[in-house]
């Protein structure tokens, strides 16, 4: 995409020499706008990342992986600093320009001699630079790159939008041990860039769960160059960008529910007709953590029992005589009763796909809300029990 | 103990020819308290129990494992009513002195038969029954029995508690899959017994987690014959008594969380200094059921990372700076900062035990709390996802 240039290099900070260190870099200051985690434990770059941001301004972004830069203290602060003076330095910007993420291990300082030496590798990286190799830098406990690219179109100008994420382990709302860049081309205001980034992230990464932890390190930083011929102005011009925003966001976060760390299937939970939006929420969110349900699934059992439980728990109003349940539009559970074996054999099958849609109509009001989730396998336990040591 | 006879019979409900019906009889009516599952979907037997429990009376309990007769609509209450019409008749008292629990898989309706035959068996098996044989019949994913007796004495006058629990997975506060039955020999009044049953289980069973899970059919009952010297009428009397129900109580949590499903360790949590009861109880909670934090236990890894990222997306008030933590008193984590690979080594020598304390100190304010689970291994995943199918 006109304006933006990618690079990703080994560094060294991984001791796999796998790629570790990342950059976006645009020709330009672009506007820009991010969210973070909302854990009370946040890593130093989200600390310096949420003073940067304020000025709505952003031309380059560094991202690390194999270190998160998080529980290090003052240094840690200082060693965040001076990776974006580094930033600065090399390509020739003001500091204030640049953002910096970590991912990785908690809890030990970044080998900063090995930034020392990577930021000028990365620069002189850019020129022959790829997205992919970028997206290949940010990844930790991944199996595949994630990268989507959605075109949309304003007064007959076109535009591009281009999501960048990671993340497959600590995944749940406010937010996952997640990192994604959304770089687009048009020209919009700030606070309409916070705004639509908002938006869309409730509707996608803020309805996904791996695992149910969250991180200290997530970010969602959005940078529109301005360089197409599309400005963002009126509200039909908004809400067109905000759709293809919001598909951008939902691929990306369907990728990482996906590559779930162990997780073999990728499932999605409606819950229709709850009497309020915070009971549809509740019971998407019991049933999208519960282990006995991901497990289930893992074990290809429509186990609607653990489904119904897992709701009946979540704290929303739920009637067990009013309940319908559906597989992939097929019906094992209707009006709070059993179909019977019938449509137990049919759900069976469906539970051997690689994608399910469980819905759960509750019966009881007009409120909706869905979630994204993946099964829980034996691989989840192995890889979370031999991460660090 | 005087009063109480037990009985465990293979009736045939589960198919796999183990104990499945269960009876504790009480040679007259008890003074008796219960506390029930808060799922808002609930079985059967919870339902008509809440009703039986009214009177504060109970002379017999019926229990059966390998079906919980729960979303079974109409039908599963009639069942549960003739369960307890058949033990009336079998055993010659009052149908509202009858008791019914079930526990197994959810949905499937209880199969009749197998109590109508059952049931007059059970009183057969009256005479010779002892206590193991009650709580092997009540047992369902579980490994082991757990009984435990305790001995109190009171003006010189002796008293006992046994209680019998079952429960390995879907265990939550509030309640998880467990029943837990408190046999004893002193006379009180109902609503002294429902208060210190009350207070030991918010200390022992709602302080318990394998797996984040609860079930449909949660019950806490407790019998008390009043066939000792011991009257609990004082003050006095009254915390004696307590001190006694707290530790069969805590005894029967542990062995719950012991057993959990692919245990291999047992791990007391224990928040310090945290600036409010709600902020202790938070923070001790999202560790106890971090996903994260259980793989890196069963890991035997002293992964301070995850317990503190824990902590910080918990809700409760958290300054990094001034955390400490401590696994068995050894600290790795002082002010916030990592003490170093020598600390590390202790503390991943203290994570190769079966038991293990972990105590974070907030520093924050005055308040403390606790919680017990298990940590989280493969063999989790091929119970849960084998149950069923």
């Amino acid at each position: 995409m006109k304006g933006f240039q990618f690079a990703g290099i080994s560094a060294g900070i991984k001791t796999d020499k796998q790629r570790d260190l990342g950059i976006i870099f645009s020709t330009s200051p672009c506007t820009a706008a991010a969210l973070f985690t909302k854990n009370k434990v946040i890593a130093a770059p989200v600390i310096l990342g949420k003073e940067r941001i304020q000025d709505g301004s952003c031309q380059a972004v560094l991202v690390n992986s194999g270190n998160a830069n998080c529980f290090t203290g003052q240094r840690g602060m200082d060693d965040a600093k001076t990776c974006s003076r580094l930033v600065a330095e090399a390509f020739g910007i003001s500091v204030e320009q640049v953002m910096v993420s970590s991912t990785g291990v908690i809890g030990a300082p970044l080998p900063m001699d090995k930034f020392t030496t990577g930021i000028p590798a990365l620069k002189q990286a850019l020129d022959s630079g790829i997205v992919e190799d970028f997206a290949d830098a940010i990844l930790t406990t991944d199996t595949c790159r994630k990268i989507v690219t959605r075109n949309g179109e304003i007064d007959g100008h076109p535009f591009e939008i281009t999501g960048i994420a990671k993340g497959s382990g600590m995944i749940r709302p406010d937010m996952a041990t997640m990192l994604a860049y959304l770089c687009t081309d048009v020209a919009i205001s700030g606070p309409a860039l916070k705004q639509v980034l908002t938006v869309a992230n409730e509707k996608s990464f803020n309805r996904i769960s791996v695992d149910g932890d969250t991180s200290t390190n997530d970010t969602l930083l959005a940078l529109a160059s301005g360089c197409s011929k599309v400005s963002i102005r009126s509200e039909s011009s908004l809400s067109v960008f905000q759709s293809v925003l919001d598909e951008v966001c939902l691929e990306l976060a369907k990728k990482i529910v996906k590559d779930g760390e162990g997780a073999t299937k990728l499932v999605e939970i409606k819950v229709n007709g709850a009497a309020s939006a915070a009971d549809a929420y509740k019971a998407c969110e019991a049933v999208a953590h519960s282990n006995l349900v991901k497990t289930a699934i893992y074990g290809e059992d429509p186990n609607w029992g653990r489904i119904v439980a897992a709701a009946g728990r979540s704290g929303a109003r739920i009637n067990p005589d009013t309940l319908d349940l559906l597989f992939d539009k097929e019906a094992l559970v209707h009006g709070g009763q059993w179909l019977g074996p019938d449509a137990e054999k049919r759900t069976a099958q469906i539970m051997k796909q690689d994608q399910i849609l469980i819905e759960l109509n509750l019966n009881l009001g007009e409120y909706t809300d869905h979630y994204l989730f993946c099964d829980f396998s034996e691989n989840y336990v192995k890889i979370n029990a031999d991460y660090r040591t």
